[in-house]
C-alpha cells in the first residue's frame, strides 16, 4: 500500500541489485519510516527474532526470501555442501519464531523446491529466487481476494445509507504491515477506499502492545484512509449510539468449527457487536485454520507474555523513544495475549475463497478438502 | 486506608494545628506520596481545579474545608462582611469543576449552616469546621456502609469455594482516593481483607488516564490487598476462563431505573459478565442516583475529552514523569470519557442503605421517599 503517495510492499527485493532483499525495520513506526538492507541469512534470522519484521504472512514471506539470500551465499562448488548449508539456514531461521506456522512452512517450501530444481546450484539459487517471490506474491493475491470479497459487504452497508460514510471497527493490527500487502482485516478496507467509497476506521489502541495505535493507525494514514485511534475501551459506547456498521479484525488461529484466537480483547468487542446487532466479520487466509480443534475456548492455548509490556509503554519523547513505568512498581501484572471469540458472536469469515458462516458446515463448505 | 502500615483518609486537618487542612497530592501517584499543606481558600481550589484531589466524593469533602479556611480567613469585626466573603469563596469553589454536583451541595450545605449558626463569628467558625468535618465524616460512614453490604456478597462466594481466593474485577478507581475513606467500589473488598478473605483484584489499567494501574493498584498495594494490573482488553478472557468470581465498579451517575454511568469500558465488561454467568455490581452512594432520568443511553451527556490524553501518556523515566507520544502524530483520536451499561446486565446495586436490585423497582424499595 502506500507510503507519503509511493506504493510499497513490506518485503521485496532491491531495485537494481538482487543480491539484496529489502524490509521496513517495523520497530520504528510510526515514528520513523527505515528501510533496512537484508544481504544474509544472519540479517534475516535477526530481523525476525528482534521483530523488525512480525505479522503471520510477513514472517513466512521473510523466512523465503532468507532461504534465497542463504543460497546465494552457500557453497557453490559442491552441490551436497550447498544443501548442508541451506539446511543449516533454514533451523537457522526455525530457531527465531519457534511458534510461527508460516515460518516452518516456507522454510519447507524452500527446502523442497530447492531440492527437486536439479543438480545445478546456479539452477537451485534461481529457484530459491523464483520460490521466495512466490510465497511473497501469493500472500499478497490471497489478501487482494480477501479484499474483494470483504468489499461486497462495505458494498451492501454504503448501499444502505447513501452518501454516508461506513465506520468500520478494527482491532490489533491485521494490516498489510503484518503480511505482505493488503493485511487481511484491512484489505476490504482499502478496497473500499480506493473503489472511492467514504469510510471512516476506528483503531482500536490495542493494549498492552498497542498495534493499532502505531501500527494500524500509520498505514491507514499512509494510504490516506480516514480514521481515529481509540482507547480499547471506547467500541461500546460506540456501538450503542450507532457509530459503528462493521466490524472486522484478522486472527491468529481458527478452528475449522469458527472459533476465533485473535489479540486479547477480541472478544469483548465481539459481545458488544452481537448487543448491538452489529455485523462482526473474521478475514483470514485458509493457513489460519486449525483443521484439529473443535473447541477454541478449550482448546487453543493462550500466550501469557512478559509483565513489564503492561507496566512500561514505550512512546516518544523529545524525538527519541523512552520506556516510561506507568504503575507502582510494585504492583504485579498479567498479560495475556489472546482470547477466543466464540463462533456464536462470528458473523462471517472472509478468506480468501470467499465468505462464509464461522461453523463447521461453513468452513467445510469453501474447504470440502478438509472433510474427513 | 493504610498507607505504608498508615491509616490515612484522602483529606484531614493537621495533627497540633487546626489552621491547616492536608490532602494527598494525588497528583503524583503511584509514583510519590506527597502530603499537601491547604492553609486559604486559594490553595483549596488550586487543589480542586488542577486535580491535586479528584473524585466525587472528595471533591465535595475538599469545598467543605474550603468553606472551613475561607471562614478562618473572612474579616471577623463586621458579620455582613463575613458572610459577603464566604459567599465569594464558594463561588471561587463552585467554578473550579462545574460540573461536579458534590461540589455544589457542599458550598450549599456550608452557606446555610453557617447562616443559621446566629451573629457571633466565632461561632460561625466552629460551625464551618464541625460541618467540614461532618461531610468528610458521613461520606467515610457511606463508604464503610457500602462496604458492609457488599462484604456479604464476597462472604457468599468465599463459603461457595471454602478456602480458595474470591477473584474481583474492577473498573478504573472507585476506591478511597477518590472519597475521604473506603471508597465505593473497594469498600466490600477491603472490608473481606480486613476480615481475613482471602481475596485478589483484577485492576483494569482505565485506558486512557490510567486511573486503575495509577491509583487502584497503588492504593491496594498500599493496604496489602493481593492484586495485579491487566490492560483493559483481558477481562473477557479470564470470565471464560473462571479467573474472576465478582465484578463490582463504580458509577459518576446511575439513574432511579439502574442504567449505570460510569468510566468508559465498563459496558464491555458487563457484556463479559453477562456472557460468562457472572455477577455485575455497581456500588454507589445515593448521592449518585440521578431521580429525573429513566433511559441512561439516551439521556446521559457522554463527555467528550481532549485527543491528547489518548495520544500521550505520562509514566515514570529516569525518576521523573515524563509525557510520551503514542501514535502517529498526525492520527487523530477520539476520547469518550464515560459509558453507559443498561440495567439489564447489572446484577444488583450496592447502596449506604443495602443492595437492590438495578431497576426502579429495586431502588425506589430501598428509597420509598423518592417516589413520586
Amino acid at each position: 500500500m502506500n507510503v507519503d503517495g509511493k506504493p510499497y510492499r513490506t518485503i521485496w527485493i532491491k531495485e537494481d541489485d538482487a543480491n539484496i532483499v529489502q524490509i521496513i525495520d517495523q520497530r520504528h513506526l510510526p515514528h520513523q519510516f527505515i528501510i533496512e538492507d537484508l544481504t544474509a541469512v544472519d540479517d534475516v534470522a535477526r530481523a525476525i527474532k528482534d521483530m523488525h519484521v512480525r505479522g503471520a504472512g510477513l514472517i513466512g514471506a521473510t523466512a523465503g526470501y532468507g532461504m534465497y539470500l542463504a543460497a546465494l551465499h552457500a557453497p557453490h562448488d559442491d552441490t551436497e555442501a550447498f544443501t548442508e548449508s541451506l539446511i543449516t539456514a533454514g533451523e537457522k531461521l526455525q530457531a527465531t519464531r519457534p511458534t510461527a506456522v508460516n515460518l516452518e512452512w516456507a522454510i519447507k517450501r524452500q527446502l523442497e523446491a530447492i531440492e527437486a530444481a536439479g543438480d545445478d546450484v546456479e539452477d537451485k539459487i534461481e529457484t530459491a529466487f523464483t520460490t521466495a517471490q512466490a510465497i511473497a506474491d501469493e500472500d499478497a493475491d490471497f489478501c487482494r481476494r480477501i479484499g474483494q470479497h470483504g468489499l461486497s459487504i462495505i458494498e451492501e452497508i454504503s448501499r444502505r445509507k447513501p452518501g454516508d460514510t461506513v465506520n468500520v471497527l478494527t482491532h490489533c493490527n491485521a494490516g498489510w504491515l503484518a503480511f505482505v500487502d493488503y493485511g487481511t482485516a484491512t484489505a476490504p478496507i482499502y478496497a473500499a477506499h480506493d473503489r472511492g467509497l467514504k469510510i471512516h476506521v476506528w483503531v482500536d489502541e490495542t493494549r498492552p502492545r498497542n498495534q493499532g495505535a502505531r501500527l494500524t493507525a500509520w498505514e491507514l494514514g499512509q494510504h490516506g484512509v480516514p480514521h481515529r485511534v481509540i482507547a480499547d475501551n471506547v467500541g461500546g459506547h460506540l456501538m450503542q449510539h450507532g457509530l459503528v456498521d462493521l466490524v472486522i479484525t484478522g486472527t491468529d488461529r481458527t478452528t475449522f468449527t469458527g472459533d476465533v484466537a485473535n489479540k486479547i480483547g477480541t472478544y469483548l468487542k465481539a459481545l458488544a457487536a452481537r448487543d448491538n446487532g452489529i455485523p462482526f466479520y473474521v478475514a483470514l487466509p485458509s493457513s489460519t485454520f486449525d483443521w484439529q480443534m473443535r473447541d477454541g475456548i478449550k482448546e487453543i492455548p493462550i500466550e501469557q507474555r512478559d509483565a513489564t509490556e503492561v507496566k512500561y509503554i514505550n512512546g516518544l519523547h523529545d524525538g527519541e523513544i523512552k520506556s516510561v513505568l506507568l504503575m507502582p512498581e510494585d504492583s504485579p501484572a498479567a498479560n495475556y495475549a489472546f482470547d477466543v471469540t466464540p463462533a456464536r458472536l462470528v458473523t462471517g469469515l472472509i478468506t480468501e475463497r470467499g465468505i462464509c458462516p464461522a461453523s463447521e458446515e461453513g468452513v467445510l463448505g469453501l474447504y470440502p478438502e478438509q472433510r474427513r
